[in-house]
């Protein structure tokens, strides 16, 4: 047996574990008592273009709907993502820059196979999603964790610069950001390509962005500039996990921007890399369910009024917490250096978000507010009450 | 980037370029004029009941219906399959044996990754569906190869048993099989379970039988043994692809029975080894499918008629081929030595079989009868012209 699967398998997601706390507590002092604000699942109902979508595909010959499709995926549902991201972002983007995944996790797993040598390192902005170290290290690589600024947890491009070594082949960013909920504005990311482009200068071969996207529709206002119009070398990982509250159907794509020298060749190690880890294509059915939907408005409404209920409410009870500018998270403060202790406080009021600690940072928590509104409103008093233990 | 992921993209699946070329060959001369044998795209519908499980799916509220399931799949879709393994092979599996995967192509590489360590050695027996080797070198280990006995192509024991180094891990077997149609005797894997048992003794570990089962619904009369009763250090990989129709959908299973010692611990190095390849968990609506369409009968007759008369025309037309018991491939002796040079005379009949060098072998090609009744009709006399060339 593999003992780094095993541990791998063993050590499980802090989030899902979080997650299943809190429902075999429901079980046992019912539902409405316990505040569960540990997994980003989308409390938003899939639209109903969704529904209207599998049923039409399901008048197609069952051959033809169920059948394999190419590996990137059946060319006129790329061809329509390509479409709606032309029409978006002013490119001329084709069904050949596209190359439909199993979700985000795959396109972030093909990603760094394809881009990186066992050896490698690879930067993340801490706080990052937990699963980025998972998929950098099975791939052979280091995950080289690069802090936030701590005011607005925006990309520090200097300390960026400073981690930078001959071994650098890539770094994941993630905006709208989970677990912090900051956008990078569009200077931000310019700074960091200034970097980027002059270590790749340096070093005689490219350092390339991943950038990681799934929450691009999920924002209150503020700009989600598009990352390979600032940085050549730029792929970029979505998934229809969150803009469609699609979780469980995995789809997603990266794409391949004609931006980037070598297009065609790392177009093709993609391919490679989604053979090789077992990937044969993206579900047909929702590859249809795409050609349909994929203008689709995410119902960000409700996720803003859950952001306006949870903010005043902690602002009340004198939490500290980054301003929300997308994706569906709130990062607060603990109000003790040590956030597993101060989960362990919130817990026993059955407040349960998830520590920093599993985010690569010590003394937050994330409380993912993709929940329905009356969790929050009902939880309000608990927060307050936690919050008055600590005076 | 990745040379090695680059190779594997650019070298594509022999059986993809030819089907390839098959479309854009019928493109040029008419549909009917090209008779393409490549690919293992069912052409039996999926069954009715999949479209009303499909329906009645859809009248769930769709955050429970889309939403992400635990890893290993849902419990209740678990608990269905289990059941229906143990009214068929007199098993006491649970939901806790299985882990629900995106298709047989991730079953398999869970597996080689969860099972073994790079620099082991993974035994296949030749001919073999060419994907093996790739996931069993991704997960660093060398791909062995042990030829069938060229009979009746079971699997040589005595072959397997002179293969087996202190560095063998596993072995692939895949019953019905891919590309020859065989079906290996119960006597034939109680021969191998003995190898593999008195190997296993020898070196004071386990050589792990991995057993890829996509065709076990698909078969002309012959029993196919239930492999763990075997030998009791067996996963099973199962997919719908081909018993529901369903190869787009990527939907299917890996069995950790509780006869393998240490099924604990193989089962959470499964669960790691699909976290860290980026399977988050298999498409949730698939899963609901499942429930209903479990044992939903394979439309078997279909196969068993182009079976009857692919195998007749070829013997009128003087080939040797070996009898298939089971899945919906006809392995044919190439008429010449050289396998490739044979497929290429084929090709200029408009007959579009794949060599069997892609599959490990000199000498043969795989005729794939998964395609309309009247394809194979309509391409004996092509057959028998193929044929009278070479007399």
């Amino acid at each position: 047996m593999n003992k780094t699967m095993y541990a791998y398998g063993a050590e499980k997601s802090a989030i899902r574990e979080i997650s299943a706390f809190a429902a075999a507590r429901k079980a046992q002092i019912g539902a409405d008592k316990v505040f569960d604000f540990s997994i980003g699942n989308p409390s938003v109902p899939a639209p109903d273009a969704v529904r209207r979508s599998i049923e039409r595909a399901l008048e197609l010959p069952p051959c033809e709907l169920h059948g394999y499709t190419p590996a990137a995926g059946l060319p006129a549902a790329r061809q329509v993502v390509a479409a709606s991201l032309n029409r978006r972002f002013g490119t001329a983007y084709t069904a050949d820059n596209l190359y439909l995944t199993v979700g985000a996790a795959a396109s972030l797993s093909i990603s760094i196979h394809a881009l990186t040598n066992p050896g490698d390192e690879v930067i993340v902005i801490a706080p990052y999603f937990p699963e980025y170290r998972v998929w950098i290290e099975t791939a052979g690589c280091a995950c080289v964790e690069v802090t936030a600024d701590q005011e607005r947890f925006q990309i520090d491009a200097a300390a960026v610069c400073a981690a930078v070594t001959p071994r650098t082949r890539a770094i994941i960013v993630n905006s709208p950001n989970n677990p912090t909920g900051a956008v990078y504005a569009r200077a931000n990311l310019e700074a960091l390509a200034q970097v980027l482009g002059e270590k790749s200068v340096e070093q005689g071969q490219p350092i390339y962005l991943i950038c990681d996207e799934p929450y691009r529709e999920i924002t209150y206002g503020a700009e989600v500039p598009w990352v390979p119009g600032i940085y050549g070398n730029t792929v970029v990982c979505y998934s229809y996990s969150k803009s469609l509250s699609l979780p469980g159907e995995r789809i997603g794509w990266v794409l391949v921007p004609d931006t980037m020298p070598d297009a065609d060749r790392v177009m093709c190690a993609m391919a490679g890399a989604g053979r090789t880890l077992g990937f044969v294509c993206a579900p047909a059915l929702f590859q249809r369910v795409l050609m349909d939907c994929v203008d689709e408005p995410s119902d960000v409404e409700a996720y803003a009024r859950n952001r306006e209920a949870l903010t005043a409410g902690l602002a009340r009870a004198g939490y500290t917490y980054v301003e929300p500018d997308g994706a569906f998270y709130l990062w607060v403060k603990a109000l003790e250096p040590d956030a597993e202790a101060f989960f362990e406080r919130a817990r026993s009021f059955e407040l349960l978000p998830v520590p920093s600690t599993s985010f690569g940072a010590a003394g937050w928590v994330r409380v993912s507010y993709c929940v329905p509104y009356d969790t929050i409103v009902n939880s309000l008093p608990a927060w307050e009450a936690l919050a008055a233990s600590y005076r």
